[in-house]
């Protein structure tokens, strides 16, 4: 095997699909990136069981062939080389890299033994077509409410549903205590529902960059292909029933404000300066006369926020780990949204003033009146 | 007490002085930031024993007072209020602040137990003035070779000299493994030699920002008052010996290389890569035919890389922990220098290529030849 290829552009393509290498075991195969030469490019790859990336990088290649090198170590080895070309080739069972003056000669691992990256053999009707850029949207405003825990992997995950009747996708997360719903117009012939794992949704997001090119994503029983580009990721699918979320959201209001979205996030930000001095986070609100007033109390002292709003129900006292609250408004774009309530003991429902294209639940804290 | 100020001067003023606060030790004095009304302005000032740190802010004061508010609530809550006025005043035995709709109210602890700020009291020969950006200088090129550790104080802290035959002042810092020496010009009527905390001088240099003002650095025999503009530092000197550096130098070389700082820099950072792998970061270096080979290996494999030099003197082979090399070629700003050996487990002196301005001493790893 032997390619000289761009430094830059070597770089690159490692960063791509290095998030799928392991890096916590010593000696695996698992822990390399795959190299594989194909007539004049070089396909990079790495795989953790779960999610495989793969993508391609312009190379000259001399002779054809592959190795497996772990990742890290190629990655710092080639990111330290001078800038210009690099030359790789197979040399006393060893990979020597070189470039300028320098050079390195890194030991590779039986490419054979290396996983072949899984084809896609799904029917034409589960494929969507996104823009990046509703794509990534859809993502960070879902992802933050993703359960993180071992012990319910279900909701690990991020629902992706399409509607073919009303023409649209939404993307679902849940942990216990919030939920979040994001909404995008779609045009899609299938009804399609896969449970993808939010931790590969957001390494996606952050891979795939700014560009305009499309993503499609193509989905099987049990998982799902994403390609935009030269970059492809596979990923397993999680296996189980997510929650009928559509029953958790109230059906109709008893209180109801419109809150300005930074005046409302800067407010929590200072009670959180108290409020996390205590593991729950604990914010008091009380609703009335046409006025939020938001409380944190801690040893140190209290902080205390009064708040203007336009107001319609009954006056309510409620209280919040504002942490879930803050997740929520950091993400919010629109200038304004309507808070709801039914009660004390009930989730507070955050959506837009006008139309249905994001809907947030978090449930309260259930404090002695 | 009341008073009102402005949000960002006061986080400004907050932050200069927090850094001399205690962060660890729950429901000490020395936690707080103490604040003190003095005609129209605020005088901050934090203590930790060994640093204090004071500063003055602006403030239209209504009733005259002091108090003493832990550092990292007072921070964080002014940092989240509304920018604009700010006003604080006693109520009810706390300190309530307040502006736009926001409040808060702190627990206070006890002005008066406040440690008084120190008074200089020395000599005015024993004074220098130095410019801002000097003082970072000297600091920043210097400070990085202090000892960390805990069982030999002295090296903590760092040489100040003047010298008023030559008109320079050398700072130096040593760790038993490497030694630096930064020297300026200065007119200066006395012999001052200090050991200041490394530590503190490092904190000095971040805290003055980037102005033009003079630094006037004032010592009496066991501290040093740093003035510059609004900012006061006082800290106590090390007692004790330093060591005699100058009989550390060695007075000769074997052999001389005159290299390129960013090359040379570079390289050390790709042999790093493998070198790193163990905890000595072990390169070996072969200084031979007007060339530098350096090399380092690891379970990985090796990298290996090869600078033209101009050389004099003898062939050498020698080897170093890459790291203690990589921070001085860090901080040198000339394009070369030159590296001095007398031998393979003598010190290497890194040094300009013309005058003296500064001295960098690595001691080598004794390996076998």
């Amino acid at each position: 095997m032997k390619f000289i290829c761009n430094k830059e552009e070597l770089i690159k393509g490692i960063n791509i699909v290095m998030r799928a290498a392991y890096s916590k075991y010593q000696k695996s195969i698992l822990e390399c990136i795959h190299i594989k030469t194909e007539e004049q490019t070089l396909l990079l790859d790495a795989f953790d069981m779960t999610t495989a990336i793969k993508t391609s990088v312009y190379a000259q290649v001399e002779e054809a062939g592959e190795t497996a090198i772990p990742a890290r170590i190629l990655y710092d080895i080639v990111n330290k080389f001078p800038a210009g070309e690099i030359v790789f080739e197979r040399e006393d069972a060893a990979i020597r890299i070189s470039g300028a003056n320098s050079s390195a000669t890194l030991s590779e691992m039986d490419a054979q033994q290396f996983p072949a990256f899984p084809v896609y053999e799904g029917n034409a009707d589960h494929q969507i077509q996104i823009s990046r850029q509703t794509f990534k949207d859809m993502v960070e405003k879902t992802a933050f409410s993703a359960y993180t825990g071992e012990d319910r992997p279900i909701f690990t995950g991020l629902l992706l549903e399409t509607n073919p009747q009303d023409g649209t996708l939404s993307v679902v997360g849940i942990d216990g205590i919030r939920m979040a719903k994001k909404m995008s117009p779609l045009s899609c012939k299938s009804h399609i529902k896969a449970i993808v794992p939010a931790k590969m949704l957001k390494e996606a997001s952050r891979i795939l960059g700014d560009g305009e090119e499309e993503i499609s994503l193509c989905f099987t029983e049990h998982a799902c292909f994403l390609k935009c580009e030269e970059i492809e990721i596979f990923t397993r699918l999680l296996d189980g029933e997510f929650i009928n979320y559509q029953a958790l959201i109230p059906a109709q209001y008893k209180t109801r404000v419109k809150v300005n979205t930074g005046m409302f996030e800067r407010s929590l930000e200072l009670m959180m300066v108290l409020a996390r001095e205590d593991s729950s986070n604990l914010i008091r609100m009380t609703i009335e006369n046409s006025c939020i007033d938001l409380q944190s109390v801690s040893e140190y002292g209290k902080a205390q926020d009064t708040l203007s709003v336009e107001m319609q129900g009954e006056v309510l006292k409620i209280a919040f780990n504002a942490k879930y609250l803050l997740d929520v408004f950091k993400v919010i774009e629109e200038e304004e949204v309507y808070m709801e309530f039914t009660g004390r003991l009930q989730a507070c429902v955050i959506k837009p003033v006008a139309g249905d294209a994001f809907l947030y639940l978090v449930v309260p804290v259930n404090i002695a009146e």
